[in-house]
């Protein structure tokens, strides 16, 4: 080989140029040490010679003399592969198309494409070739990883699916604004989870403090080996509590809670079935896939069909009816009620995701399931037989109304157990560090004695989507605080979000394919309680400044169409938010008006009272800390 | 209904002993009012009857009667389920089984066993049974699941692998000591996986603490939408250039990354082979199996098997070679290079999780496949064709030697942003809080421009394990940082384990089946560099108690035997430890020694000095802070 390299450099151009360090790793592969069944390899430098056109011309003659038969050579000798490989692929060599990349530059993309594959048993006559002769020819096209990557990335590139992710750094003391790549470039940031502001809480950031402080950075282990600790134990109560249930068990994030969760049960229970919602979180839909159970989709919030595939099904066979609460692209809300009273009639569980609700809805911020029994809850009554109460794995996240990181379950002790004994995405993994834990039980906490803040967001919430209707902004109506506004084209959307960006230094993350359908791209507006008048206007002007310059469709527009899901559709129900007015104080308040004070509207006369008594209570517990 | 229950509780104890409410709740499921395909509801209330000794008799008899047949109408009448359900299944009933459970005193309780499953099409029948009358018989038992979680806890009870979590609160000033639940009772942790006490270093907390004030407690949002700041690009290149690879992508958990790369890349190449290390960690066999590729295991650090099984494998199929550098659990090290070889030599990439290892080798705490070429790293010297820059993906964790939280892979840009466009776990989720990443990022700078930590660490493991031969104690031999006590027994490594926190205030946790196979149970013991001689002093003569108390083998036993898994087989070869005596600086002491210095241990007057130099490191990055 050494030989080989000192007689070709002087005539060649590539070996000249390239140093001999770099030369020496693309040789490496001939230096297997090991005693192998077979030797007989193949390096990357001799892979690259294929590629030169003095070299390359005559190797493909000898390549495509030999390749086949050597191909089907190793197809007949491995039998264990060959029952998976459709016959036709072995004969669709990926030569060509690798062949088209650049003489490589790095190691790397020395990698596309290698060829070798010689059986074992052929490789001591190759190995003589490699002793002062042209490296022997290859004889199968290996597969081209780089260009398959490549081919992948074209791929979301030309449906525009894929992603930029912009530099949005939040800034605790100016919430709801952040940074860009540089702290002089501020922005305001509109689509945030931390819905409520939490993360920058100043009872959550002091007891993250003090929690860094004594019990440092990391947990150290997983829950098994010395990464369980008096914050895991004091937060999962928290959990239970919150959702009236007998336990709860703390993950890593929401996503990995679903996941662990459904694909253990539906794994272990016999023959299961899950039942899933077509507009399920990613997460669900993965565990499921996960489980390997069977999976019957229903149409979104439709009990209609849910009861008719349960009623598909034997009586005996366990059922999981898989849903959410707050559906996040869109804002809608499940029937959680209907929901529990089909699973009681078919012997079925229910799991409900409450991502996008925990913190929002309720007198203790426990989520939707709460809210539906708003009274019992508020005046805290017997809660036994309400629906949170019927529910049978609640799922949460500690990652956005309470602004921290990670994600739980809740349910009966035993299933709690369960999971925790046999889920490996809870068992194999380190614990979120106790400041982690400390200041996510801190949140919960705060938001369980406090309804200010997700009042006042639903409030901000209101003004925003009656503003919006005002200017004909084609709002997707629904009864939750997410206010998805309709573009329609991906390239469109992702056009006004950056227009956003760059004229009105607003952050508005477009949503496109494949988080929503193709034609249903929109720009996803969560308000928080910071989201004050001065901001609101400025969005509010600022999209209708958007809306006129890219000419998207208004609501109008869309109506006379005959309307899309949901908007501009004429003798369409109409949509009550799920925080009704009395539950806002908002009816007191217009008594309070009736009865003869200022010229303010309603809304902003209720804004302006609960924005100073959330900036009270947050000056208290500043000045506390 | 209501008119049964009025009759009934006059002579029936547990009706009148129980609350209306909770009467009203378990008949709530009766209350179905949207329009379904049947009706026919049977309430909670009515399948506790069948418990009833008076009731249950009467029901169980018309049970029986009807099941059968109702079980195969509708078997016969679900043709999308007929095929998954193995006919003799449905014959099982569990009524039998659940009919053994206490009267409920809640309502979860009251979930088993539920039974009905009467079709649509029989439900007006049945309905009018329950005005006046008993309740219609059950006509198929549902599963049970509260007694299912039960009956898998069981299992886990019986086979000893149910795991009891220790209250571990490490502190931070204190370390390597913890306090349990309560603050007085304190103990020295022996099984952190914070190898190098990083999750107390000054400069990784101060990080962190600043970030958390400027930046608030979480991220708010997924990459994508309003999670993507300064610190996961900043903490994404730093990993990328730790590893001289490309591109880096941070995930929640490295059981995340492993899971959602593996998944992603076994799915997207066509006809995908992963070979499988058999002892690699429970989140790559996940990702393997979530992958739906095939699989193939070799034998453990097993280069001829696997050779074997990449030469049964055609040329041109898509492979990669999942494997780890340190693996947990027994400290063996996997054959890096060799593996490189083969996967060159096969046209397969490789995939090397180098959680256990890195922060602990190499120059700059890379890890594994850096140690192997520690000079070129080491001088900065050309990487070119090293063995770190031959491997296709390396994942490692922040929350083991980096003392926070949080995985990643690294590799090339167009590898990494394939996996950033299409893994659903890395996409779906919320970042990482910025301070978790900015601390993360501070603890891989400060080990990559700090070498003590690390030396000292493998000083001590040194010290430790010489000790524990010294008495006979059965280390299990590798050459890392792992010290693996063989105890063969799941119920003594247990026994041995709570002796030692209750009796000598050491916590290390017992591993037992299923993290390693039944009859190798062992202590994992995991020294750090902030145990100093007093505290290996305390640790090997607890264990030697603790070893005299239960009776618990020696090394000298097990070779009586003819050795086990390492310990105690004659003719072993010997194993070097990876960090070397010139890499840890002992061969210039030595030389020191011999031309004359004092009568210390050579290992103890090293570990005196190193000691030393980190004191020092860390009280300047402490005065600075």
């Amino acid at each position: 080989m050494e030989a080989l390299l000192r007689q070709s450099r002087a005539m060649c151009p590539f070996l000249n140029k390239t140093s001999p360090a770099t030369l020496r790793s693309m040789s490496t592969s001939t230096n297997v040490q090991h005693t192998a069944p077979g030797g007989g390899a193949m390096s990357n430098l001799q892979i690259i010679a294929r590629r030169c056109p003095v070299m390359g011309k005559a190797l493909s003659v000898q390549s495509s003399r030999m390749g086949n038969n050597v191909l089907s050579g190793a197809f007949g000798g491995s039998r264990a592969y060959s029952s998976r490989v459709p016959r036709a692929n072995l004969h669709t060599g990926r030569a060509d198309k690798a062949q088209a990349v650049d003489l490589p530059r790095t190691r790397r993309e020395a990698y596309s494409p290698r060829a070798t594959g010689q059986k074992p048993a052929e490789s001591a006559q190759t190995q003589k070739h490699s002793h002062g002769v042209p490296p022997a020819p290859p004889q199968a096209a290996r597969f081209d990883y780089e260009a398959f990557y490549q081919n992948e990335l074209d791929k979301k590139h030309k449906d525009k699916s894929y992603r930029y992710f912009n530099n949005i750094n939040r800034l605790a003391r100016e919430f709801p604004q952040a940074h860009m790549s540089t702290p002089e470039d501020k922005v305001t940031v509109w689509c945030s989870n931390d819905y409520l502001g939490m993360g920058r809480n100043p009872e959550v950031l002091n007891k993250m403090h003090e929690t860094l402080d004594m019990y440092g950075a990391g947990a150290g282990g997983t829950r098994n080996i010395s990464g369980h600790n008096q914050h895991a134990v004091s937060l999962e109560a928290s959990i239970a509590k919150l959702h009236a249930q007998e336990s709860a068990l703390v993950f890593s994030s929401c996503y990995v809670a679903n996941d662990a969760t459904l694909a253990t049960l539906g794994s272990k229970f016999p023959d299961c079935v899950i039942l899933s919602d077509s507009m399920n979180h990613a997460s669900m839909i993965q565990g499921i896939r996960h489980s390997g159970a069977k999976k019957m989709v229903f149409k979104h919030n439709d009990v209609v069909d849910l009861e008719n595939k349960l009623a598909s099904l034997p009586a005996e066979v366990p059922k999981i009816i898989a849903f959410e609460s707050v559906y996040s692209m869109c804002g809608s809300i499940g029937p959680i009620e209907e929901i529990c009273d089909l699973a009681d009639k078919y012997g079925a569980i229910t799991f409900l995701d409450e991502v996008h609700a925990v913190g929002m809805y309720g007198p203790n911020g426990a989520g939707v399931a709460e809210h539906l029994d708003y009274n019992i809850y508020a005046n805290g009554g017997n809660t036994k037989g309400t629906i949170m109460d019927r529910i049978d794995i609640i799922t949460g996240t500690l990652g956005k109304a309470y602004g921290c990181v990670g994600g739980y379950i809740a349910g009966s002790s035993k299933l709690v157990d369960t999971i925790r004994s046999l889920a490996p995405g809870f068992i194999f993994t380190t614990s979120l560090p106790p400041a982690t834990m400390a200041g996510a039980q801190a949140a919960i906490e705060y938001q369980m004695s406090h309804r200010g803040d997700r009042r006042l967001q639903q409030l901000h919430t209101r003004a925003v989507k009656s503003a919006l209707s005002e200017r004909d902004i084609p709002v997707m109506p629904n009864p939750s605080h997410i206010i998805p506004v309709l573009v329609g084209d991906a390239q469109v959307a992702k056009r006004a979000s950056d227009l956003l960006l760059e004229k009105h230094q607003i952050y508005v993350q477009a949503i496109n394919y494949p988080t929503v359908p193709v034609g249903q791209e929109r720009l996803r507006i969560t308000p928080t309680p910071g989201h004050t008048k001065p901001f609101r206007d400025h969005l509010v002007a600022a999209l209708e400044s958007v809306w006129q310059e890219l000419g998207i469709k208004r609501t109008s527009d869309w109506a006379r169409e005959g309307g899309f899901i949901g908007v501009g559709e004429e003798n369409a129900q109409v949509v009550e938010p799920l925080w009704t007015d009395a539950q806002l104080g908002l009816t007191e308040v217009v008594e309070g008006l009736k009865a003869g004070t200022g010229a303010l509207g309603v809304l902003e006369s209720v804004l302006a009272r609960e924005q100073e008594e959330v900036r009270q209570v947050q000056a208290v517990a500043a000045a506390a800390a």
